[in-house]
């Protein structure tokens, strides 16, 4: 009765602001689909919510620990009750926890780090230290080391440039690098190819700390005792179990031996708070670092080496533990063989309110609120999976290793994986596959922000146009559709996307609640609901997003797949490809003849150290023809996909499984160059990122990393993948033709 | 003996470096002028100017202490030792010194500032406070207040527009600013304006202090408890003097009464250290400041207002003192009656070793080598003037009481003035009347890096093609003459620049030595010989650039001006107005149109206290045709002047005359709106920039003030002064042509 009076409600003020069709439904079945989302949306229940972040972030439960697994069981008992079908899918997977953990500055001061986090009066749950990892990075080897301390800022590749510049070798020397600027597992993996014996990364205040707001518990940043956990698992090679790549880490499942595993770090690292980092970094002296490497705290940052001569001692306990994925199965009412999933996982460093459990709240009220459409007749047409992850904090172990396992019929039955994680409040951030651009605008033009009488894509447009650079200015000014960016890594989609092509999105909300408990002991209950999303308002609008998105996918009675905003971001990358060349070919150039004539010599600080930049390789000219000729063929296409579309909503499983499968065509089974387990080659995270993404990541990190002899050949491919998805789109048009 | 073996060697190299005549010289008089340079190299002795520094370096020596008269006092015998006519001007000005200085934080904790430097042990001039001000803004008003803090950053008109973002209303209240950004006598200018009740002023240490580089006596920069001193009187409106604006301060001159003084500040100021700030700005709440606004103490910085409160009392000794500026004359062999003048003041905040010591030991020998090249028998054809100034620290009162005093015979006389005052090492900057472009370009060919074997000009041409914009390395590249830069103000040729009209340069060396102890006790001998110009390499070259510049001008057959260059930065800056009026017409636009489509207001932050930008007025279209008219005239002008010129080096009294006071006319008695004073339409100190410069200045503070009435009266006089300028280089062809 309750649900009928907020129905009818609901449905006034959708009206007017939906009055078109839902993509790939007919005027009928839209008002049908709008009414679902409407009883759907009057499910969802903050304090609900709120009762179950509370509970599930009462102690740490990290993957492996008696708590992590109380919760999953917690989770799949819930999902059991409103009418799923769960298993408990369990892996035996690598786990390294902390046992020795021993940093200490031994010259020219002395000093031995704590690396422990302090609890706090005003944070009740900081008490709560049961099961409490100590912080530490999880694939770091075992090692004692011993030797003289170097700072290279964020250690990314650019920083190592400047050190060289400066004439300074890491080689046999521990590095100390800040959190920050590329994930976390790139630094120890360069420090190490560059020869250093061992890394500790800090959370530098200037980022996340006093210097960005308010440290905890004043604020939402971070507290000086603060330390950031972390995966360094070498996640661009492969993610998931390291001793099972592309295998589901089964019981019986063939392993590699632990010394064979290429994703743990070659040297040992540890993490550590500003308060321990301080005085080894105040103990460096050396050439004062450049502007833009200062960090926040009350010194002058120095390069080093030395006089600081720094022993480190890291020994893990190299376990096998269980990991435990929920998966709850709601099967199809008219297409049990096509898969529409969700995930999120439930495994926390500490706590984990923020990380991950405010979108696994979310996600458990949208699949609640689909198992009451279900009870009350609404039962969607497609099989919808949610999914709860264990170890994704680790290596998103859990996920990977259910989609290796299950590769062959996820490959063949999923229609889309839709990923959530920790969010907290703001503007709307969606990624994912272009394929789905089109779809996700409609889908955020139909949710209101909870703060404003607007629409999520209006208030994220209205983002772009305030705060966006010049080009997302642009966008947002002169685009139907607001973009939805490229999915780097860093949550549970890489398998489902990148090892197994299946059309995914990740979506969350951020921008207004920046904060530095990420990972910390402090991602808690206590800090998420009184900083970064009080009353839940947001996270009970991700739930609506992510819910329609959902089941507008397993009610569409023609999957709403869309080739026309994938084309045009294809065009934006395949520009900025050449515009990379043609930059570096510039910059490289102009480089070389400032060292040729002596302008750069001349221009030297003749007391520094410094030294001009060493001379680069010119870079030739490319041929990017087949990747043009490519694209042409995919925009005419989608444009001819959309003639022929366009009114058109008859059902055909034959049509919905090209479209949902043409995903798999931007795959190749052989993968990237030097990580077969990447098999998409137009997403990928960096190979020197890790996050961020490289979009036709074959061409561009062959330009970047100037192996030009490596440009044609992943022209190539990249060329012949469009041509396949061109080919496929081609196919759909003539089948709907014939519909 | 000596002499001629140097002379010999630099005959040599000099040789190759400079074949071509020298500007207004023919072959044989360019052979003559060069021999006579090689002599003036020969005598600039490092040895002799390191003793100088020591010696005027040894105690505090502001003006109006007894320190100040006795350095006067001795290099007006070591000028009258070599043989110049020298007279010692005095001048009788109001300068304030601190009686009572105290800020105290009352809420929410309580503290006392010190308001005091520390000794240190590594530098002994640093126990040598005999006749030591005390921090203090000189100019300040008296004043006893108390009332809530208030950050706001640097001060500027752009900090005030985020504080009104914020709500923050700095009336009633005290404001604390950080140095820098502006000229500090712009913060209390603006802070009073806006209703504030006092400015506190301090140095942030992420500015010049250990976020900069290590902090003194381990490095250059500013030690904790450095303050730095400095004037606050309102130079914009008039530099000098307080109370006799437009005339000398001579013992009987009419005076203004000082409370009618209207460069006295509105508020009273005082400045404090890093160490004294600390306190205060951590006691301040309120929304976090932007990033932008952050400092690099170990806090997290906030706007306030409050809870910090805030007593503070600053009261001065408002006592008549004597300025000694002396004067060093040189008669002219054969144009006694046109001027060229050096100067460089001889006061200092404290020891003063870098300012203005490090120009004025330059200075000294330059003038010692031109007294020996006359006893030499190559005196000046021209009368030399070396003038030595007092009181520059508190607001160029030396400089601007002599230049009043002696308005009508400098007008007259003066063929260009050459200013020098605190240098380091790095790259030549020089700035100034773009009549001298060319001639300054042809003297810093000929003057090599003392640190690398290529010219002054070559090293400055690879700083900007290295470390410059796009525009000074496009410059850099495709032009033959580097850009001098225009002057502002921020030393002595203010008043014989922008209140007389004579052409007039300023010279330096920097940007190799950046430090912290600028207006501190740390001024010191012992500072600036370690780290700042070891063994004054870049000090003797400086004596050489100059020397050469005022001896080539004292010897020029036809004085060195040139036109083209000339109107070729008018066009510059006439674009850069254009642009200007373009880009704020769209920025104000798109605003607008942002703020009325409701964009900024979906934007915004809902859980701070930020609000949309105000609305502003749109900018209208101006008529710049006079202005683009008087320039087309213009550059047709300076051809013709270069065409005749070219080849022909007869000297005519008449012409050089024509060509010296040509500067003249870019002046107009009525001076600048509001400020009349200041009487050049090409060069002025920015209102509310302060020493930073604003070319073609009534119509540029036009349109950023958004006066949109005041441009059009505005262009019509630029464009009279330019055609004047126009007309008389016209004049000038045709003399030549007649000669």
């Amino acid at each position: 009765m309750r649900l009928t009076i907020l129905l009818l409600l609901a449905l006034c003020s959708a009206a007017t602001a939906a009055d078109n069709a839902i993509m790939g439904y007919d005027d009928a079945a839209s008002a049908r689909q709008r009414e679902a989302e409407a009883l759907f949306d009057a499910s969802i229940d903050a304090v609900e919510m709120d009762g179950w972040l509370k509970l599930l972030s009462a102690t740490p439960h990290h993957a492996g620990s008696p708590a992590s697994k109380k919760n999953a069981d917690f989770i799949a008992e819930l999902l059991k009750s409103w009418g799923y079908a769960v298993e408990i899918a369990e892996y035996q997977i690598l786990l390294p926890t902390p046992k020795v953990r021993e940093i200490e500055l031994l010259a020219p001061t002395q000093f031995k780090a704590s690396l422990r986090e302090d609890s706090l009066e005003e944070d009740a749950s900081t008490f709560v230290r049961d099961e409490l990892l100590a912080p530490y990075n999880a694939f770091s080897v075992d090692g004692e080391v011993e030797g003289e301390l170097v700072f290279v800022n964020y250690g990314t590749p650019e920083d190592y440039e400047i050190l060289e510049r400066y004439g300074i070798d890491v080689k046999g020397r521990i590095v100390i690098a800040r959190y920050g600027h590329s994930w976390r597992g790139i630094k120890p993996k360069l420090a190490g190819e560059k020869g250093a014996i061992a890394t500790i990364l800090y959370s530098d205040p200037a980022d996340d700390g006093y210097g960005a707001g308010d440290a905890y518990p004043k604020g939402p940043f971070k507290h000086e005792s603060g330390v950031q956990r972390g995966s360094v698992m070498d996640m661009p090679t492969y993610p998931g179990d390291v001793l099972t790549p592309g295998r589901g880490a089964t019981r019986n499942a063939r392993r590699l031996k632990r010394g064979d595993a290429p994703t743990i770090t070659s040297i040992p690292v540890l993490p550590m708070s500003q308060r321990d980092a301080l005085p080894f970094l105040a103990a460096l002296d050396g050439e004062v670092v450049p502007d833009e490497w200062r960090g926040g705290l009350p010194i002058t940052y120095h390069f080093g080496p030395g006089p600081a001569r720094v022993r480190m001692k890291a020994r893990f306990n190299w376990d096998m533990v269980t990991a435990y994925n929920v998966i709850a199965r709601l099967e199809g009412s008219k297409f049990p063989d096509e898969w529409v999933i969700r995930g999120n996982h439930h495994d926390g460093w500490n706590h984990g309110a923020a990380d991950p459990l405010s979108g696994l709240v979310a996600t458990l009220a949208e699949a609640k609120a689909v198992a009451m459409l279900a009870q009350d007749g609404r039962r969607p047409l497609r099989t919808m999976i949610y999914a709860v992850w264990d170890a994704e904090e680790p290596g998103l172990i859990g996920s990977t290793e259910w989609a290796e396992h299950h590769a062959a019929d996820l490959k063949e039955h999923a229609v889309a994986y839709i990923n959530t994680d920790g969010s907290d409040r703001g503007f709307i951030n969606i990624g994912g596959s272009h394929v789905l651009e089109r779809f996700f605008n409609q889908v955020i033009e139909e949710v209101d922000d909870p703060r404003s009488a607007i629409s999520l894509k209006e208030r994220r447009r209205a983002h772009d146009l305030i705060y966006g650079d010049e080009k997302e200015k642009a966008t947002a000014r002169d685009r139907a559709d607001l973009r939805i960016y490229p999915l780097g890594s860093g949550s549970d989609y890489t398998p489902f996307l990148q090892h197994l092509g299946i059309a995914s999105a990740n979506v969350n909300f951020g921008g207004e609640a920046a904060d530095g408990s990420y990972h910390t002991l402090y991602d808690t209950y206590e800090h998420y609901t009184k900083f970064q999303d009080p009353g839940l308002k947001y996270g009970t609008t991700l739930a609506k997003v992510t819910g329609h998105a959902a089941l507008r996918l397993a009610n569409a009675p023609r999957l709403p797949f869309e080739f026309k905003g994938f084309a045009d971001n294809i065009a934006l990358y395949v520009g900025e490809l050449e515009e990379l060349a043609n930059s570096m070919r510039e910059e490289t150039d102009e480089t070389n003849q400032l060292l040729d004539d002596g302008t750069y010599a001349a221009a030297i600080n003749p007391y520094k150290s410094i030294r001009v930049p060493a001379r680069k390789e010119p870079v030739p000219h490319f041929n990017f023809a087949p990747l043009k000729n490519a694209l042409d063929r995919l925009q005419q296409a989608a444009d001819r996909y959309d003639e022929a579309a366009e009114g058109r909503t008859g059902v055909s499983s034959k049509i919905n499984n090209l479209l949902f499968t043409s995903e798999r065509l931007l795959t190749r089974d052989a993968g990237l160059g030097g990580r077969p387990w990447y098999k998409h080659h137009i997403y990928a995270p960096g190979f020197y990122t890790g996050y961020g993404v490289k979009t036709i990541p074959g061409v561009r990190e062959a330009i970047e990393e100037r192996e030009y002899e490596k440009v044609a050949p992943q022209i190539t491919i990249a060329a012949s993948v469009l041509n396949d998805m061109a080919a496929r789109i081609e196919l759909i048009s003539e089948e709907i033709g014939h519909d």
